[in-house]
């Protein structure tokens, strides 16, 4: 991974460059974060030509370590107007680090309405018109290009919302059968490809050198020191909770906790979780067979499998993957309990090209006001469908949550630096409640899950409700995170690791054995830091500051049930969070 | 001018307070800007209950000063999230001074979807149900006012699109006739009121206590150096150029200059221009007779008369005021040059109840992004007609001409904190371009106008295309314009009292002579910086610094021509408007 490979839209050039010095040894968010930081102006239009997208794959990922299949896709946000991290485990992700590609830069845009497919080899590529794919939906994109280009050709395409420049719009990268289903979703990064012009891009490994590593030995070691882990602990061992129900395994957890968000943030707890649960989901794949299954992964080297398949009544295929934020978002919050509505809803975000997350909870606030009455199922499947039309309504909705509030005068919109808010509720879970105001991303769970000790104890425990320590629990959370998003590693690795020692060693080890570098645990912190610092300061720069650290207003004076609770850490709190 | 009224719409319930210590001696916008900073959390959602109306006559206003029957509304603004002071002039204020209230502060909202009107009277008065008002447009909500409680009362109306808490909205005040169309229109304080449920104000001034000066003598004297320097500057004079042909005298003068911002605002040039000048305006009056006149009056005591009414084709009345700033919105920003189309854009935004500038530079935008073409008047009449109907297309375009670029990912729009620009294209007009991007207000000429030294070699003369001493000159005319805003004043008494010393002391005299106090001119820029200040400080702690201070981005690499300028003033030197 020594060189970059650069396309510029406006010219139409492909041209590959070696990596400079200040970018070796980083990967993933922290490459692509630091890129964007130096190269994006913090106050350009993030859909205008200035604006660019940076694809790294982590510093792991293309090896063998177990779960490092992810890359980071960074940009400015035209959803939250600032600096966007956004993830995704794929095929794709490896394949491009084993081409020799530390990153790939998007920059420019033509001016025209035309598509383009960005055909990318080990000495750059091409582009090539992609009329074809034009307004075509995520899915169908994906079948077209392994029929057109060969089975296995990893791709990340974009789906009709980013094609409208719309800002939930995600990027869906292929799974290891071709679904253009994995998604780097949240912060509207496919509405940036779509102002490009760039409908996909697909790998050619022709040549490729694969990844070599410093010291085989020594990332041999660490590889097993984690995989011990994962495959030791309760949650991500085989038929542990993650690859026995998935994700939505949290369903019942949060519910029981009152945490669970319902009807766009009315309440902690909704009557219909059970049916949306992971057990519920464990219950169909088994009943219905067919095509449904648990302990799917999203690329190899995967050993969690958390991942899911859904399928109809009749056994064939419905929708991969059935994430617990999603029969979140899709379900409870919009007061729906019909797996069925969900999974239909989820397949249309997934083909529109949507963050799952933000379209749930934009389809709450489209409820709360008038839009559809909370529970609607098909009422709610009957507006995403607007988006494909490009009708107003659908560009209010295709906006995100936030717009849609904004649109309709509506006061009660979950959101932060104008992102939505995911399946926990941070009145009644406080540290999650801190990452999501004070995270560089917006509302953002996955920037630092705080869940794992104030809900699962996992790495300790911490008292939901109470409000003590959780700038210092969310800092160090988020700390941690940054740096496994350069890694490249899964997020999941997070739950053995923070509670098997060996593990945590290990993931150092990997690295270390990677790099030749010498970082110690504290490193993980110092990393880390520096990452949220840079996106900080890119954030700042775009007009972002600590005003912005706030939660929505309504959350200060409306008490959510059932525990009557409502935000209560103060602002001179969370404007610690960056002295600390 | 001694006491507060305050309703509080939470609990429907009108109180009288005396005026605190710190409030005394000041006024208008002065005043206003105060409140809202110290009661209004900078943080608060612009349509919760947390926000508040605030409205303030000038310190003058009630008094026989020339032309300081201007009243200021203040809250924090919907549309740009930041403080917001919008002012008119209208009988409205006079009579509220006259009635001993400093200021009218409205509070909390009702959460049910009912209207309530406040009649106001020297002891507070009375809330009463207004569902007869709800959704009716603003011209027939004043006639059904002056129907049922008297010709003459004084109100404000919210139109419907404030109702509908969209954030172009402004209010309504009548003017000597009872037309409600004198707008304190930028900033979407019409929603606001919407979003408390108040559709309308009316005084009843039985026993009002009149406005009793400090030193009536000294009044009187300042007031004739006022009325002495308007009656003799050749913009200002009986048969001057305001008074002949209105605001829109100014449309060939920034034609010619080429700083007539046309079809969202890719040239300075329009080839319309002339047919929709104040030359053309005065023809028509002439021409077609009947209500048509130029010289009309927003308020007793104006000695200016710069307003219009204008006539169709048979004589009966169109509609009144055609304003520069509204011939150029929905006029030249949009390609339209007929008169009669632009005449009943403007009716339908009175009616509607929006503000002109903002509705012209989003119907750009929206042409922009292909819902009509340039040009087409019948299609933009369409097109404003959605915001009654509420369509999903009339919640886009009610949102503004921001919120219409982002719903439809268009890079060129125009506007700066999220406000429309006015009709001077900065790139040709550096100085109004230094006034739009500083000022606390959002884009917005009547904040600093430059335009006189610029333009019209009033006050001096500066170089509209060099970007020399320009953050000085729009420091010092945002400093004077505060002060004048403060005062009541009409804007218009600065083209002679920049050009006639005698004007000016007349200005400071009145004041003191109001008052009691000592100011000297030093005192005008003192007082005028101190409200700036405390505006600023407010938008900071709204989360709205120096980075809003930008051009939108597009400014800066588009070329306008004639004279093929870009935005050229630099960030530093913008930064270095808050240091002088």
């Amino acid at each position: 991974m020594d060189k970059i490979a650069r396309v510029n839209m406006t010219e139409r050039k492909v041209t590959v460059e070696p990596l400079p010095e200040k970018y070796k040894g980083k990967g993933g968010r922290w490459l692509s974060s630091l890129m964007v930081s130096d190269e994006v102006p913090a106050g350009c239009h993030p859909l205008g030509p200035n604006n660019k997208l940076v694809f790294a794959p982590g510093i792991l990922t293309g090896t063998r370590a177990p779960n490092s299949g992810r890359i980071s896709v960074g940009g400015k946000s035209p959803l939250t107007g600032g600096i966007k991290e956004a993830n995704a485990g794929t095929p794709f992700s490896q394949q491009l680090a084993r081409m020799g590609y530390a990153a790939l830069v998007v920059e420019g845009l033509v001016t025209d309405d035309t598509r383009w497919l960005l055909k990318l080899d080990i000495n750059g590529g091409e582009l090539l018109p992609a009329e074809d794919l034009k307004d075509k939906g995520a899915y169908e994109s994906g079948n077209l290009i392994w029929e057109k280009y060969g089975e296995k050709t990893p791709f990340v395409v974009n789906g009709p919302a980013g094609e409208a420049k719309m800002a939930m719009a995600g990027l869906a990268f292929n799974d290891p059968e071709g679904r253009a289903a994995r998604y780097a979703g949240r912060g509207g990064l496919g509405a940036v490809m779509g102002s490009k012009g760039l409908k996909a891009i697909i790998l050619d490994d022709k040549d490729a050198p694969g990844v070599k590593p410093h010291d085989e030995e020594m990332l041999r070691a660490g590889q097993k020191k984690v995989a011990d882990a994962i495959l030791s602990h309760d949650i991500t061992k085989k038929g542990g909770g993650l690859n026995s129900y998935g994700t939505a395994v949290l369903v019942n957890i949060l519910n029981e906790a009152g945490g669970f968000p319902t009807n766009n943030f009315r309440s902690g707890v909704f009557e219909g979780a059970s049916k949306i649960s992971g057990e519920a989901l464990a219950e169909a794949a088994e009943k219905r067979g067919g095509a449904g299954t648990m302990g799917h992964r999203c690329h190899p080297g995967c050993i969690i499998n958390c991942s899911t398949v859904y399928a109809k009544e009749d056994g064939s295929e419905h929708v991969s993957s059935v994430e617990y934020e999603s029969v979140w978002s899709l379900g409870a919050n919009c007061g729906i309990d019909n797996l069925d509505h969900v999974a239909e809803l989820i397949w249309l975000c997934n083909d529109l090209g949507i963050d799952t997350i933000e379209a749930g909870v934009m389809l709450g606030v489209a409820m709360e006001a008038g839009l559809a009455e909370f529970g609607d199922g098909p009422k709610a499947i009957e507006l995403l469908k607007e988006l494909y039309k490009r009708t107003p309504l659908g560009h209010i909705l295709g906006q995100g949550a936030q717009f849609t509030g904004e649109a309709y005068g509506v006061t009660r919109i979950p959101t932060v630096k104008r992102q939505g808010m995911p399946a926990y509720e941070p009145r009644a879970v406080k540290g999650i409640g801190v990452t999501y105001i004070t995270s560089t991303m917006g509302a953002d769970h996955t920037a630092g899950y705080t869940i794992a000790p104030e809900i699962l104890s996992v790495g300790g425990s911490s008292e939901p409700l109470s409000t003590k320590d959780k700038i210092g629990l969310s800092k160090a959370f988020q700390q941690t995170t940054a740096f496994i998003d350069a890694a490249g590693y899964c997020l999941f690795i997070a739950f053995p690791i923070l509670d098997i020692p060996s593990g945590f060693d290990g993931v150092v080890e990997t690295v270390n054995g990677m790099l030749g570098t010498n970082y110690t645990g504290d490193d993980v912190t110092r990393i880390g830091d520096e990452i949220l610092r840079l996106e900080r300061d890119f954030n700042i720069r775009a007009g972002i500051g600590k005003e912005a650290d706030r939660p929505p207003e309504f959350m200060r004076y409306e008490k959510l049930p059932p525990h009557n609770v409502v935000w209560d850490i103060s602002d001179e709190e969370l404007d610690s969070f960056w002295d600390k």
